[in-house]
């Protein structure tokens, strides 16, 4: 599965994602057609697939933890270990993955939606602890806030901390500027 | 532009967004199909348009507002004042716009990009108040986890609070939960 990755990653930098066929990516590394359907439903898979097992690890994360920690502590909490499990020693394939969804306005559209499931998991998982659903969604948009900001600064070139690390750096950041903010318009109005 | 605004809205509940054309739209509202591409480049936009105009709303009134503010209360500030001058009148519309939004895929990812857009438009706003340009992303994503949470229950059917309030309220829910959170595992990661 790796291999496929590799290669289906490279031809996608090479020639672009949707002049790749499966049948190049199976060439390029060593294998038959019959094994990358083995691994992956499509070529898309390949980019995708990675991010449902991330929902399912995160989601486990979610249930196990003790029931005590506040709710976004819980996010970030599931966040890091799923992240120390499959993304940690993939910094330089997650980083083309990137490359790769942003040159293709219709995988960034299927990107968002996966983001959009993702954030409904987390907050489905949230409800199963006893949270109510504005609170649960609340929480679970605000995890994800953390995980992409993490993720872009991870992938930064000149980036070499841990992705756990940058999860609970962003946490910080989002802690910092939301506790700066004042809601005293309400009020007073401009008009 | 009310007009057909109403009569599209109208059609795409009724029969559906992929089944109304330009032509039924034009005939419902009693006007021409000239006056619609008038104001109007497709039947999409009647969909989408209003969000391009929020957007230049909400970055006059960051461009305009005083620099001494704490970001995020900027941006909600922004939000709110962009709120009153056009979604507060018009709750019943933009809850069907929703509504129909939500019944189409394609639909959806385009609001999901539109909203991408709007967080990157907010985002330069802030860079160009001075923001580092993570921080200025941050924040802008933020507002935006605001701006979300509180028109997801402005169009609520119990609900009869202004959408600036429940802006205020989003704000405050948002500060509750990162306020709770504490980023202490770095040093003690799971196993």
């Amino acid at each position: 599965m790796g291999r496929l990755q590799a290669a289906a990653f490279e031809l996608f930098a090479e020639q672009g994602f949707e002049r790749t066929t499966v049948a190049e990516i199976s060439r390029r590394a060593g294998l038959t057609q019959r094994t990358f359907f083995n691994h992956f439903a499509d070529k898309r898979e390949v980019l995708f697939g990675l991010g449902s097992e991330f929902q399912r690890e995160i989601v486990r994360e979610l249930v196990a933890c003790a029931g005590t920690l506040p709710p976004l502590d819980a996010v970030v909490r599931a966040l890091q270990a799923a992240s120390d499990a499959m993304f940690e020693e993939r910094r330089a394939v997650v980083k083309r993955r990137y490359e790769i969804i942003a040159a293709n306005p219709e995988l960034q559209e299927r990107e968002l939606r996966k983001q959009a499931e993702l954030t409904d998991a987390i907050a489905a998982a949230l409800r199963g602890r006893g949270l109510d659903p504005e609170t649960a969604l609340l929480t679970a948009s605000a995890g994800m806030l953390v995980q992409q900001t993490a993720v872009r600064r991870w992938t930064q070139p000149a980036e070499s901390r841990p992705l756990r690390e940058l999860l609970s750096d962003a946490l910080h950041s989002l802690r910092t500027i939301a506790a700066h903010a004042t809601d005293q318009w309400v009020a007073s109005p401009e008009t």
